[in-house]
């Protein structure tokens, strides 16, 4: 079992509406100290494979075909043995 | 300067239907050894402040206040020096 960890950003120099309400109201809360906000995705993707070398080839092909938005996103991911397996159900 | 990156995920238990979403994707789309999938927000957040006990206090506050639900999600944060600071306008 193989556990991706995938961090989807706004590439640098795309506008972050989401962001900058996020760090509008940061700042109408009081929290002067805030220059700059940005928001993404992150995604945990558990995959029952055991070939780190094909499971990377796939994450890195379900980001550009599917995760990431390439004209706008940029995206990385790690892998790693997870700690608990985990499911979508509830328990 | 300090960056802090922010993750928030859904507790473990609290059905994700987005999860759930993007995984029925994934397998429609060949990726057969995905086996759950779960969807979270990233946030990277840029706080003018040298002193990291206090900036860590703000965003522990933050994510407690605002950027998380309590009820249903829990957070996780890192505080680093940011390799080249950024804003949210365009260059």
């Amino acid at each position: 079992m193989l556990l991706a960890k995938i961090y989807v950003t706004l590439k640098p120099g795309v506008l972050d509406p989401q962001g900058e309400a996020v760090m509008g109201g940061l700042k109408a809360m009081g929290y002067e100290g805030v220059t700059a906000v940005r928001v993404g995705k992150y995604l945990e993707v558990q995959l029952d494979m055991k070939d780190r070398q094909e499971a990377g080839r796939q994450v890195e092909e379900m980001c550009r075909r599917l995760l990431a938005n390439p004209v706008i996103e940029q995206y990385r991911y790690t892998l790693e043995e997870p700690a608990a397996p985990f499911t979508n159900e509830t328990p």
